[in-house]
């Protein structure tokens, strides 16, 4: 999507690869909203690295990431010795999949990888069938967040109020992004509009992330603390609520999602506001029948005992983290939430919007082999 | 409440007076919970600007302080011609009002002290019969958040989980506080429970404030951002909700409380969990007929921008604000939300429990005298 560096909008995507020099580009999201960089990852340890130091995160990102790194690798192979080049992929498949050992998409990615370089038969072959595998897949992921737009932005209307949570954003793609799909899509359409952009504490990835995207792309919006939805939605300011999804249980519709994305779906049924969640097919689960069963993530309580920001001081040093509260209290942080079926209105996908509880009647559209 | 200082526990009030230095004794409040500081105030002009300045926040709190105040003042006039006093204390009273130009409670309390005064023949009798009107006042505050606590106490169990929202803490008060009175007080009668304490953004009185109370108190309790209640009631983590309110209208049972209560209110509701509003006498409003009359402050977007705390840096320089969120993005600070009475189980009064339907119902009781 855009960016605007000295007064220059530019379009960039959050992975890409330079063949050239071998190098895997990856925009530094560690210092969103304050700074924008791209970085050279030029191996593939420091592919695995920039995915491990989360340089890169989103699903989608990750994914296309460790897909370009196995190219990488691959082609840094210098030998011609097949089996030790065959020992060389597996190596560098280990070495990337250890940077995030819980994420699946990095996985999936670099299978698709291998799958693509077995029809080769050359160590040659091989390495350029695996950075067209990789290409191929962040394209992909760049067309599906296009379509989920394509669907999505039908539900935004000029003057729609959209409130959206956390960061689905572009920057969690290879490109435009699930949630945010249906904006750029509708602004593309030349509506008018106004974001509502959940701060989403602890980590505040609305309040930096998403709002940093609107921002770039001139889509009017107001980061709201998240305790302030409720009252909007109550005063009929809130039209529309589109957020993302880590998974999506594909026999019940149930969606998980940041912490507080129950919270925005309880409110909205109150008031009778439509909710959506906007997801990439890689998302659905097709196993667990229970939201139940999906363990919650509990993370570090430094994350809700105070705040990463840049210090507004003539003595300032930049980006720090403040102690907000009582140094003796503890924290309780469960990182993601589980909505019910019930609350959710529609699940935007690439291959349209469907009922929540309708996943698995059109399993095999939505990419299900079995 | 108890604050224990290098190993001694001692009981404080949040206002006192010094009659022999005629000074208003504050917990400086700005300081909290980092550093735990009591400061004298050696004149009425110096009292008024611990008001404004929010040295002291809380109803019941900047009530007794102006009651202090408008006494101070008085004992510090040394004439003997009775005009120059009346005179004399009237300018104490507009200055000590002005500090807070739209709260009631300063203004009431200190009428309260005028009616005393009025009773007195001498300067020297006036002069007296301020400074033990203002005492009753606080004693007054501090008795009546005892009864609340000695009424809501009853909600609490040994092993229950309670959530409360902001602080409606003794801090606010002279002593004991609202919404923490049932707390305390069931502690005291040998209860162990846990409380959840909502972080409160944006400008995170929960996690500051309740949570140094509760901790100087000993009561077992965790911070959550305030996301995170909803998964925690859906997993049958909460047994009890307790908030504070600021205004509470008579007529209809809604509530004025910190944005934020709403959501809590609408969840709690959902998995049918008993929501509490403690409430001092001096918040109901028995005039307006809706709670879409009150005007919700709209305040500054720092707030929900940055966050204050103590950086944690090696070259760090104490307290400080950061700028979390982007810098070219805006915000909407709504900083009260209105609670229908349909989401309240009961309201907490010194008088006892009540439907919020029948506070008209019980309207002598509860101290309306129309």
């Amino acid at each position: 999507m855009n960016v605007t560096l000295r007064g220059r909008t530019q379009h960039f995507r959050t992975v890409t690869f330079d063949a050239a020099r071998n190098s895997v580009l990856l925009i530094e999201q560690r210092l969103l909203p304050h700074e924008f960089r791209v970085v050279a990852m030029r191996d593939f340890r420091e592919t695995a690295g920039a995915i491990r130091d989360m340089i890169v995160r989103g699903a989608g990102a990750i994914g296309a990431t460790a897909a370009y790194g196995l190219a990488q690798g691959a082609r840094a192979f210098r030998g011609k010795d097949p089996e030790k080049f065959s020992a060389h992929v597996e190596n560098v498949f280990q070495v990337l999949k250890s940077a995030r050992p819980t994420a699946v998409d990095p996985v999936n990615a670099m299978k698709d990888v291998l799958r693509e370089m077995a029809r080769g038969e050359t160590i040659a072959e091989k390495q350029s069938l695996a950075l067209a595998a990789a290409e191929e897949f962040a394209n992909e992921d760049a067309r599906h967040c296009e379509a989920i737009g394509r669907h999505g932005q039908k539900l935004i209307r000029s003057g729609s109020r959209v409130l959206t949570h956390c960061n689905a954003g572009w920057l969690a793609f290879v490109d435009v992004g699930s949630a945010t799909a249906p904006m750029y899509a509708a602004q593309a359409a030349g509506k008018k509009f106004h974001v509502w952009c959940d701060e989403t504490r602890p980590r505040s990835q609305g309040a930096t992330l998403t709002a940093w995207e609107l921002a770039q792309q001139k889509i009017s919006h107001q980061i709201i603390a998240d305790n302030a939805a409720g009252h909007l939605m109550q005063r009929g300011k809130i039209d529309l609520v589109i957020v993302g999804s880590d998974r999506t249980l594909g026999r019940t519709g149930e969606v998980t999602n940041k912490i507080g994305t129950y919270t925005k779906a309880v409110l909205a049924a109150r008031h009778k506001i439509p909710f959506y969640v906007a997801i990439p097919l890689s998302t659905i689960d097709w196993n667990l029948k229970s939201g139940f069963e999906i363990p919650i993530e509990e993370r570090s309580e430094s994350e809700v005992l105070g705040a990463w920001g840049v210090v507004e001081h003539p003595k300032s040093f930049g980006r720090a983290y403040v102690r907000v509260a009582n140094p003796a209290s503890g924290a309780c942080n469960p990182g993601f939430d589980v909505t019910p079926a019930e609350l959710i209105t529609g699940i935007i996908t690439p291959a349209g919007i469907f009922k929540p509880g309708e996943l698995w009647k059109h399993r095999r559209k939505l990419g299900f082999s079995n």
